[in-house]
């Protein structure tokens, strides 16, 4: 194996691909990045074995030359020691060839590195998707359905499912929910899709959250293809596999209240900041507790006591109240959470009493849904 | 106590005196910040009893009023809390006023805050400095003899004195040296002097990375007061006490070599960024030891070798080299420290021999001198 390549288009592959490799795996040569050189181009790999990355660089770009082939062949290469050495390399071109006994020489001005590499054969082969079922999106309308929703998976393994995020997709619409069984954010999208039928699968909140770091922000379609226990993201130059966790997502739909007794409009950023700013004196508290009353004159009272440091209070005027007076406690974090996911400038709360969950939504807009259990305090 | 005052200002210097502030003391009151408020304007401190901060606003600047005082008087506010709350308060102005049992109000805009003070007779006073033994400099110039300096201090408590920074007095020159008895930093600077005979104190290398980090980069001139067991810095609207460390600082004008067998001079950035790369293979080692040849024809190598992972090998261009033939190695890391500190394009590296201390300085100025023992391999 022997090429020449542009560094920094080397050096952005790398990155992506190390994005799936740990160093606490128990399998040595999972340590390492795949490279495999072919006269097309060059493909990169890394995996933890529940994340795999593939990343494609072309020979030829728009009638440029990235990479000049010399030989073909596969190695793995030391993924710590290979990242940290192609980003500072001196010149703008990389030579990397591959000699006797796996040894691999990687040249750039007139810097030589000789690095041990490990047997190619040995590497695990990624797992083979058929493309059946398949549907796109625009890949920035993927990462902000991850990005209202992920941050609501659970973090504890009691119940494992539960750390994923469902994905449904039925009639061109994907569903994206995750319940940590304190709150729950929803969100639905319309899609390309050449599926028949339903498919209903849970992808780890890790996985989401890497590949939302590695994907641009670009409307150009994603490619999602899912298998029984495979889900396959292919952008541009990119293949990113993920396994899927086993087991029957919970029906969320029932937990969802129809009804409401108290309607509040207010301005996403006011009440966040009165939230934050009452959390400050809340956060001894293992829970974080901001309680949120409704008063006569449209004004909604947000407050919090921690009676060894202090309290503090706040008014904020709401756009409209309507319905009972309400008195509710509940976790300050989530809240703020919620409001940082939803998009436009005016949230609805609707609150079915003191002691039920309750439900914020962007105004008019019912695709977006944050719920969120109160906490007993009145 | 009460008084309104501009929010910005108030933030700016809360962060300030916060720098002096630690959770981990033994001592509660210190958990807080001291706020004292007289007709002149308000007084910030902060203190973990080693470093202790003094800021200073006033109330009224260049004929803007900054703070309305209307009512003089001191409290003790927890920091953590209060720092936090100053930073997200909603408007550009706050209001803080005292109320009984040291209950303390502070408002802004619909936000109201009630925090638990502390009583400010508990605050320990501030060290009274006699200004008999002062010396200005510039204070950008400080900063730089600083950066240039205290990287080198020890980090071990096994030879304590070498924790801190030596500064000598001696005919209106400051001279600061750090050594952690591997590697030597030293500067020489000119200053303003109203001290007669010559002074050398040690101040803690921590003391110095703080007021480093709250200094502006201004060449205004900073007052200097040293005393028997404290050192006072005085800038505009600010005072910076360190303790001292106690014990004689080791006499280290022995320790540099006055002449040399091999001088190189190279391109700072050239050798540093060869020496990073070189290093990259070399992490493994506790040591991180690089190696250096001269050859002939001007040229350096840099190599190091760890067999379980490989080798690399570089050449740098000298632009001279003289005297013997020369193969050394060193800490990788200590000579990266020391190329970082100087200033120049270009520096020149007097050596005695492997085994002996190398003396690295900035290319005809010989008021910055890094030297550095090598580690032996050969």
């Amino acid at each position: 194996m022997k090429f020449i390549i542009q560094r920094d288009r080397l050096v952005h592959s790398v990155q992506e691909v190390m994005k799936a490799v740990t160093s606490r795996t128990t399998i040595p040569i999972l340590t390492g990045i795949k490279i495999n050189t072919t006269t097309e181009g060059i493909t990169l790999t890394g995996s933890d074995s529940d994340i795999s990355i593939q990343s494609f660089i072309p020979a030829e770009e728009d009638g440029n030359e990235i990479v000049e082939v010399q030989a073909s062949g596969d190695i793995v290469l030391n993924a710590r020691f290979f990242s940290e050495i192609v980003k500072k390399l001196p010149m703008d071109t990389v030579e990397i060839e591959v000699q006797t006994n796996f040894q691999t020489i990687i040249r750039s001005g007139k810097a030589e590195f000789n690095l041990n590499g490990l047997d190619p054969e040995e590497y695990p082969h990624l797992p083979i998707i058929e493309e059946a079922n398949l549907f796109k999106l625009p890949t920035d309308l993927l990462k902000t359905l991850i990005r209202q929703t992920v941050f609501a998976v659970s973090t504890s393994e009691t119940r494992p499912i539960l750390t994923g995020v469902n994905l449904k997709v039925e009639n061109d619409e994907l569903t994206c929910i995750a319940t940590d069984s304190h709150r729950l954010a929803m969100r639905t999208a319309n899609i390309e899709s050449k599926i028949n039928g339903t498919y209903s699968v849970v992808i780890p909140g890790k996985s989401l959250n890497e590949l939302s770091k590695i994907l641009d922000d670009t409307n150009e379609l994603i490619e999602i293809v899912i298998t029984e226990n495979q889900v396959l993201f292919k952008a541009k130059n990119l293949l990113f596999f993920s396994r899927l966790l086993e087991g029957n997502y919970p029906d969320t739909s029932r937990l969802i209240p129809t009804d409401s007794k108290t309607d509040v409009i207010v301005k996403t950023k006011e009440l966040l900041q009165a939230i934050d700013r009452a959390s400050l004196l809340a956060k001894e508290n293992r829970n974080n507790v901001v309680k949120l009353l409704t008063h006569d004159g449209g004004v909604i009272e947000v407050s919090s006591n921690t009676p060894e440091v202090g309290k503090v209070v706040e008014e904020v005027v709401a756009e409209a109240i309507e319905g009972e007076e309400l008195k509710i406690s509940f976790s300050a974090k989530f809240v703020m959470d919620a409001l940082k996911a939803l998009e436009g400038t005016d949230i609805k709360i609707s609150f079915t009493g003191a002691m039920r969950p309750f439900v914020i939504c962007p105004l008019h807009d019912d695709r977006m849904l944050q719920l969120i259990l109160p906490v007993r305090t009145y």
